[in-house]
């Protein structure tokens, strides 16, 4: 199936358009026309090559909304006109330990990534969701569940299920103790997701000039990190904390918050948080930890538990065209909280 | 009462006979005659002042084993003649969340350390076990169960509890996978506890050196943290480490050992733990922790579990006056794996 696209030639090219073929379908596929296609930091690094594993014409995009425009041999889960989404994984040997428990993510012969991986059957690269057109094996495509905006769902797919998974990992119900540290796509959705299974939720920000934007997302407060008496106050008062800064960091002054057997979880930054003092782990036995993304069962509660309660990203939509100077703004945290593509834009083109 | 016990004068004195009181029996209280005390690497940190909270005469030791001698008005958990315990603690406010659940080292008004306190009550300094009595109230006194050699028994009271708490925390059983750095006083129980347990358990050390001592302890495998290949070999297949190095190190390296969900856990070293990376943390959801003493049901929990399972530290027994050369030794971990004082030579001196 042609398809068109937009894509970066090299890590320091802006994205164009780029045309290419999607797969014909095999057994299982799911043919989807993309409707919408949430922006993710993780897709800046992908085309600046920031990880290694850019694959150019690189089409990065794993947050993805569409509908159903044609369904491969045997399928069952999807039917053509359903609206449906894709998230970060699009396949998995669905045969290993992790696999069988629904964690695909964490697949023990690797995951084949929306974009940056490799087609398991032909070897070719995957190929994100800033194009208009993706096929995928319908284990892998999720229910767009009836009453949740499709315009708005797209975040989800990352920046919702990334926050949804530690959250209920770690047991977050009425009444507990969340901190959010960062307030951008993960955080806003962390703060979100958080207040909705009925936590007391705390944005920990470097000022107090979030503090509205905290308070009207549904936070109850915001702790200035850079008051040292606040945090001094502050001392083990949270059960969790969603670390959602993107960037290198200290994660260590964050840890004196956690109350005993307290969890500071690690979402945003993917290598270096500072140096570790054993001290507040020892005399509190809190933990640091990461999360990536969810397998796909959860993805999918995920999704249903938003619909149920309506809860949905702040989004800013944006036409495909307008992609760069949207990179530029995400590389300055300018975005409440997350571009979205509207693919209809594309089509025009 | 008077009694008498040794003590460092300074932060650079050897330990020497001090004569002093230990306080009248109050309610509740019990004294013991101590027989035996275990040598711990606090011990010599409290010493040297090390951690800043010395108070000379310094009497260090919270590995205790001894007899009832008197009781005072209203105690009816043990009675003269019986064999009894103190570790870490000996007293805390009784009355908080953590005290009431059983977790007095966590008390939120700050539980009384053996050594290096202040009692509740006088507000005098508390002196330990390096001594010939010692008196406590009774919730603070431990049984020495029948059957549980009282000789080789005060090492449980740090080292002991301080292994055994996470490997509960932790859940291991049979079939756990449990690995161990550093094989001294904690290193050598965690490696005999978690094989009593049930679990396979991997000593990790810099060299072979210590292979034939630690399957002799119990573990069923030595991985050589010096051998690439060999760590490289090893990736995911811990469900747990404990850490047991008692100084400065980088705990880093050891994370990809761990299999998803798998928790790393400090209990030696109080400071520096070397520098972050979240890639191991978010790509497995890997945990670093901490973990401090237990609370007295908890030891009690693990004084009866030893007594029943036949697990006991391996002791080098030492006379009061061999305290110095013993420090020179522990300082350079030249002991196999603990040392205990015989208090019946501190009466013949």
């Amino acid at each position: 199936m042609k398809t068109i696209g937009y894509a970066a030639q090299t890590s320091s090219s802006p994205l164009a358009p780029f045309a290419f073929e999607r797969r014909d379908l095999r057994p299982g596929d799911v043919a989807m026309e993309i409707l919408y296609c949430g922006v993710c930091h993780s897709d800046l690094h992908y085309c600046h090559d920031d990880w290694g594993n850019a694959q150019y014409p690189a089409v990065p995009g794993h947050e993805i909304v569409g509908r159903v425009i044609a369904v491969g041999p045997g399928v069952t889960r999807h039917a053509v006109g359903d609206h449906v989404a894709v998230g970060c994984l699009i396949d998995s040997c669905m045969d290993c330990d992790q696999c069988h428990k629904g964690e695909e993510q964490m697949c023990r012969n690797g995951a084949t990534g929306t974009y940056g991986g490799h087609d398991p059957v032909f070897g070719t690269p995957t190929r994100g969701g800033y194009s208009k057109h993706i096929v995928v094996r319908e284990e892998f495509v999720l229910r767009v569940p009836q009453g949740l905006d499709v315009a708005r769902a797209a975040p989800l797919l990352c920046a919702g299920i990334t926050s949804y998974s530690p959250l209920r990992r770690w047991n977050v119900q009425a009444g507990s103790r969340v901190g959010v540290i960062g307030l951008g796509g993960l955080g806003h959705m962390a703060v979100k997701l958080a207040a909705a299974m009925g936590a007391h939720v705390t944005v920990i920000s470097r000022t107090d000039a979030k503090r509205a934007d905290a308070l009207a997302l549904g936070a109850h407060a915001l702790l200035v990190s850079g008051d040292t008496q606040a945090m001094r106050n502050a001392a083990s008062t949270l059960d969790l904390i969603i670390d959602t800064v993107p960037v290198e960091h200290d994660a260590q002054p964050y840890l004196p918050l956690l109350d005993i057997d307290g969890t500071l979880v690690v979402v945003g930054q993917v290598g270096a948080v500072g140096t570790l003092n054993s001290i507040p782990l020892l005399f509190g036995r809190r933990r640091i930890t990461g999360s990536p993304i969810g397998g796909i069962a959860e993805t999918q509660e995920m999704l249903d538990f938003c619909a149920e309660r309506g809860v949905l990203p702040d989004v800013e939509m944006i036409s495909m065209d307008a992609i760069n100077t949207a990179f530029d703004r995400l590389a300055v945290a300018d975005v409440r909280y997350r571009f979205v593509i509207d693919m209809a834009s594309l089509a025009a083109a």
